[in-house]
């Protein structure tokens, strides 16, 4: 592409172009990988994404959950209470907060949640599998850090650092239960 | 993250998290900024898609326009015979594949394509006001090649080859209408 010769609206234009169709890509493959591994618990991808969520924080408001899970707050509201319906989740308010209404995940709703992050199979999982070549090359899974900065400058630094609270069920899993029969066959696929 | 500690099967999940979280967020931005670029238009994405696709490709089939536009078959369908009823594109056979259905655009369809092209604003787009401290940093736009390389494993050289196709119009634009002033605002942006 002969970028000389573009207007810096046309470059603009060629970038959001390819941002479009790579995301739109990206996200339509992860969305279908993420279905078929909870398809099994009876969950939808809002559904497990507001368990993950409320555990991370150890209980989340409504808004919480839809400010990190990129959802509306009717579609935060509405599955949590589909959550609440099956004793997964309870809802309460804070003493300090009379506002905003929390969840809280019950033992149930931690227990099958846990089930999931032990029934991930990664060789099911189609970008998994894509970015093995990357990973071979590199000597590590690619660090993403454009996308990173993008997604950072779009929804603040919050949202980057609930990536390390959601990410500690699953390096505390592994540290609970190393001789986990399920964790072995993961770890040896 | 210490990932010295970490089972393989942990880093594959602690990896497709990160995907997840950051896919969702990036294309729910795109999302919306797309639906904001082309709502005067009386178009949803799936539409604009379509538009643009059939002219990449000078016609196109409805299996084609399913792939390159990542949506089902019958999404692509759908909205083909709704901008079929408002006289943007029109369906045919071909001699040589009786089999399948192709969508063609019309003049009116080119030229609202063309349209919704002069009108993009990248001061009102999300995504791209967010990627200006990279594009300041590295003296152009981001390449994004570790997720190109993952979206080309996933859907083929063909997915990556249509780039090239839907970006001539907005380099073709440029040569025709180098004084148009639409354009030239945008230049000044």
């Amino acid at each position: 592409m002969e970028h000389e010769k573009l207007y810096p609206g046309q470059e603009a234009l060629l970038y959001s172009h390819k941002i479009v169709q790579l995301s739109k890509a990206l996200w339509k493959t992860v969305e279908k990988d993420w279905q078929n591994w909870i398809k099994p618990f009876d969950l939808n991808i809002n559904e497990h994404h507001i368990l993950w969520i409320s555990h991370a924080l150890g209980g989340a408001s409504i808004s919480e959950i839809a400010k990190y899970g990129v959802m509306h707050v009717s579609t935060a509201f509405n599955f949590s209470k589909k959550l609440e319906d099956r004793g997964l989740l309870t809802f309460s308010k804070k003493e300090t907060d009379k506002r905003n209404t929390y969840v809280q995940l019950t033992p149930e709703g931690e227990s099958l949640l846990l089930e999931t992050i032990q029934a991930f199979r990664p060789e099911e999982n189609g970008v998994f599998r894509a970015s093995l070549p990357l990973q071979e090359l590199y000597g590590k899974f690619p660090e993403l850090t454009d996308i990173s900065a993008i997604v950072r400058r779009l929804y603040g630094d919050s949202f980057m650092d609930i990536f390390a609270e959601t990410s500690k069920m699953i390096t505390e899993e592994a540290d609970r239960r190393p001789q986990d029969p399920v964790i072995d066959s993961i770890k040896k696929a």
